[in-house]
């Protein structure tokens, strides 16, 4: 195991109608000027951002409020909340959403307090300050929620970047399960293939010996594995939600990729596809994984025949262990496939001939060095091979 | 899934060497003049001791210290601790050590910001303020190192009582898995029969369909089963050390026990034990546990036909799944004994005749109602019964 540092200070509180104490815990983390900051009508239609606002009267908070953010959020939006809290004076940024809400606050509380121009930070500057960021969460998937990240797409160029630091980590997050009970059943497959995403980036690693976030790591997808189906099937199952949705907090704080190389290749290949086609992430995911997979495997058959073992439950072909990763990676094509997700480039409605011009970007776009991923390095025409395995 | 608050706000440094930072990070947490905390001989001996105090002299940190700290920490040292604190103005406590340390130094922490008797937090008052805490783990056991829990022995009527709250997680922990490596094999042992019984204390629920952490305790369980014989069979294993130190952690920061009613009759019984006899606290609960498991398996058949299989591999027994149950039961006592921990209460040193004075107390001692446990509700009978079973 490596040397590590792990700290996650968000205060979560998980329940039915936490919402309506949104209020409190503003006070309780210092806010005393509020950005709510959302984005399209489903926040308002549902009444929540109501009850919201009447918990922050409640404590005589006043605030201010950006909606509009979109699915791949902009850099548009950034600068206009950073100039907004600048000139109302607000102290706190409150996020109603989901990741995309959530990484948009996040790099608005950061730019308010940054001389330079908020994007040197998704360009690799850390983040060590912000304004202090709450989320109130209605979609189980990002897992922003808990982690010190955010990402953003740069107008200027259509780039998708990810910035990381402490400074983002929220203060506090309200999640509710129910909130997420009238999500259409594709957003929550989404939300549960990024989730499932962002344990796979962790799971495949060089690091050796590391059976405890191993086995955190497959407790948790054998979870999705379990909910995922139940959800779909029943979208006001609230336990099944409630259990999704706590393990997207706990598939992307770290505390079940700590002290291991993790690999992150296929976001990069995947956020070139909603930069330029603004497909939602989790559907692009589920088109990407699966082919990193299959291009990738062979450099660590034993892993991925663990994976296929443990959590998919297949035969382990002692003669063959391929036999069994390759059965694992089928699996997981398998359950993408039942919970509705997209398997191939032309449901994203991305185009063959764009794939040089994707792997470029990828491989070199906004100061990147050529190559992408932990767990394998791959170069731009190994990306290349991969956008094909997606055609 | 119950309502729940999460918060883990410890900064957790894991790896080698890092104990060297020691005074940079309590000069980060607030400290200005420290209480350095531990038990015996082997902390200076190992010259741990020294390293620390050159790293609070690097930084120019002035201490005192207050060693003499034993297994099943009393009372007396911790009136000592408060006193030396306010007269030396100190403003904050730095444990070094295992569980026993940890918490005689959360006690005092406590104690020294509070008018009353410090006593009164292991009577049931919560721990809302205390001194700033650091910890230098050097046994994988209590979890201590980032719970808000402690657990004392009184001296005035040798009770063992728990207290807990907010104010008792320390502000940092530092984990050099390499620490552990000269422990005893038998306080090793003692170690992982501590985190596995945190573990089982919260699989044992009633509180139905909370599969995420369901599969994130069998995780650090199966971590246990792995890890637990490679460190026994070679101490220097620093990456069995490694992981079975992060799952310490894990069993115990409740992220893995949110959201559902937890049991803890176990240790309960066990710290009657260990206040009488003044047993290690990890031999006690190898002892109890498989008894407490044995005694009240019936209640939920199901519940433990599920660890059997997904930790222990038993095969199901679908006509009989008492017989997948039982057999889950004894594997655990099979693991506990090749590990080397006690099966029997003779050989805690414990006495037959003492049963029902031990069932009393536990039941009733110290202010307590009659009853123990949230998966099973025990009276003094069933008590008696339980320790009945380890003879």
């Amino acid at each position: 195991m490596q040397n590590f540092t792990f700290y996650s200070p968000t205060y979560f509180v998980f329940g039915k109608d936490q919402e309506n104490e949104t209020g409190k815990y503003v006070r309780r983390f210092g806010g005393n000027k509020v950005l709510l900051h959302y984005g399209g009508g489903s926040v308002v239609r549902s009444g929540l951002l109501d009850r919201i606002k009447t918990s922050l009267d409640k404590e005589a908070i006043p605030y201010v409020e950006l909606g509009g953010v979109k699915p791949n959020p902009r850099s548009g939006l950034v600068y206009e909340g950073i100039e907004l809290c600048r000139k109302e004076g607000v102290d706190f940024v409150l996020a109603i959403g989901g990741g995309s809400t959530i990484d948009s606050a996040k790099a608005i509380a950061a730019g308010v307090v940054y001389d330079g121009d908020f994007w040197d930070f998704y360009q690799g500057k850390l983040v060590e300050k912000a304004l202090p960021i709450g989320t109130v969460l209605t979609i189980a998937a990002a897992g922003s929620e808990g982690s010190p990240d955010s990402v953003i797409t740069n107008e200027d160029g259509m780039y998708k970047r990810g910035a990381t630091g402490e400074g983002f980590r929220p203060t506090f997050s309200i999640l509710n399960p129910a909130l997420t009970q009238t999500l259409p059943a594709y957003q929550t497959a989404c939300g549960i293939t990024d989730i499932m995403a962002h344990l796979f980036e962790r799971y495949f690693t060089t690091t050796k010996e590391v059976e405890v976030t191993d086995r955190m790591i497959e407790g948790l997808l054998l979870t999705m594995v379990h909910e995922g189906p139940r959800v779909i099937a029943d979208p006001n199952n609230y336990e099944a939600r409630a259990n999704i949705m706590w393990a997207g907090m706990m598939a992307h704080n770290n505390s079940c990729g700590v002290g291991r190389v993790q690999d992150w290749a296929s976001h990069d290949i995947e956020h070139e596809l909603s930069a330029l086609y603004d497909c939602a992430h989790g559907a692009g995911l589920a088109v990407v994984f699966p082919a990193w997979m299959t291009y990738n495997y062979k450099h660590d058959v034993m892993r991925f025949a663990q994976v296929a073992s443990r959590v998919w439950g297949c035969n382990m072909d002692f003669a063959n262990p391929e036999n069994t990763a390759l059965a694992g990676i089928q699996c997981f094509r398998n359950f993408l496939t039942s919970i509705g997700m997209p398997a191939t480039f032309a449901e994203l409605g991305a185009k063959e001939e764009d794939i040089p011009k994707l792997a470029h970007m990828a491989a070199y776009g906004d100061g990147r060095t050529g190559h992408l991923g932990g767990f394998v390095s791959l170069s731009e025409e190994d990306i290349a091979n991969i956008y094909r395995l997606m055609l």
